[in-house]
């Protein structure tokens, strides 16, 4: 008997298939179908698929978190070490996927931002978060000595992060990681380490 | 009497609303109702909604690539500056939009890149022939003494614009021009300006 719970796996279910063909290409009963749940246990969990949404973005925003978390706080490691590693590591998985998907976070708020404004907030928060820890990390690439003291950690962050959201999206089209490569390269053997 | 022709008011309603609400979310119907076009003249000019989205994408791209090319062949200025009014013009266009829409491009490249193959590729060259152009200008920097000769302008022009794109991404979710002023002080007054 499978402990888990019936919405696990609607959300784990649709996380998989908005990811694959996007939100609105993704209907109600196409993720009851793939995850075998009645309709009406749906809307005993989401009011409706906004809200599902909602929960979907909170569901990666999370997992990136402990993922990111464990590459940035690596305290062996010099601080930029520890963010050029995450970078390398997530393009050895995107390679692996085949360069499909990118970055859900992307996908949703290129989609969704001028169509649903909880889910074009719920997208900026979580990437306002992923710039914030980036952004600690090169501050103490600063207190380390490894980065000009002259940089601005919380621009370079954002752009660094865009940048990359860029980068995936360029993935994406080319079903090539060299845009992932053309920005560790500009970033971590250029701007980052003059 | 009007001189626009019906393919061109096709074209240019389902551009708006397609940049406006994206792919998927824009209903055939939507069109031929926002354009006054019965369904018999759409089927007339384009065999399906995939078709009328290639014809879309080049229509947008030209649209830009004329833009474009405005701005770097002013060679009263040099090489650099060019670039740089264009992303300074470019950023005043999207403040006055109230940062809506970003790029046909770039949302179609993301909500489309793993659903039809055919816009996958549609987008994917015409953003190498935006990278061309910048690689060009950044190569008449280079020529001019503005751009340091150890920069690679092929990979300087693939990750310039595909960090914009990422920034154009960040816009739409902050409802803010501050990701594309980031983008613009960290290219143009450090990265490029070293």
């Amino acid at each position: 008997m499978s402990v888990v719970t019936t919405k696990e796996r609607l959300l784990e279910t649709g996380l998989g298939l908005i990811h694959d063909r996007g939100y609105h290409a993704t209907g109600i009963q196409d993720i009851l179908a793939a995850a075998g749940v009645p309709r009406g246990s749906f809307y005993h969990y989401f009011p409706g698929k906004e809200a599902f949404c909602l929960a979907i973005i909170d569901r990666y925003a999370e997992q990136g978190y402990r993922r990111l978390d464990g590459y940035l706080g690596a305290s062996e490691s010099a601080p930029l070490q520890r963010m050029h590693r995450f970078f390398e590591d997530t393009r050895a998985f995107y390679a692996a996927g085949k360069c499909r998907r990118g970055c859900l976070l992307g996908n949703l708020g290129q989609e969704l931002a001028d169509v649903s404004d909880a889910c074009r907030r719920r997208v900026n928060g979580h990437l306002e978060s992923w710039t914030r820890r980036f952004a600690q990390c090169l501050r103490e690439a600063q207190d380390a000595g490894e980065l000009a003291a002259g940089v601005d950690p919380d621009d370079y962050a954002a752009v660094l992060l865009n940048s990359w959201e860029g980068a995936l999206l360029r993935m994406k089209l080319m079903r090539s990681v060299e845009p992932l490569d053309a920005f560790t390269r500009l970033y971590f053997d250029s701007v980052l380490a003059s």
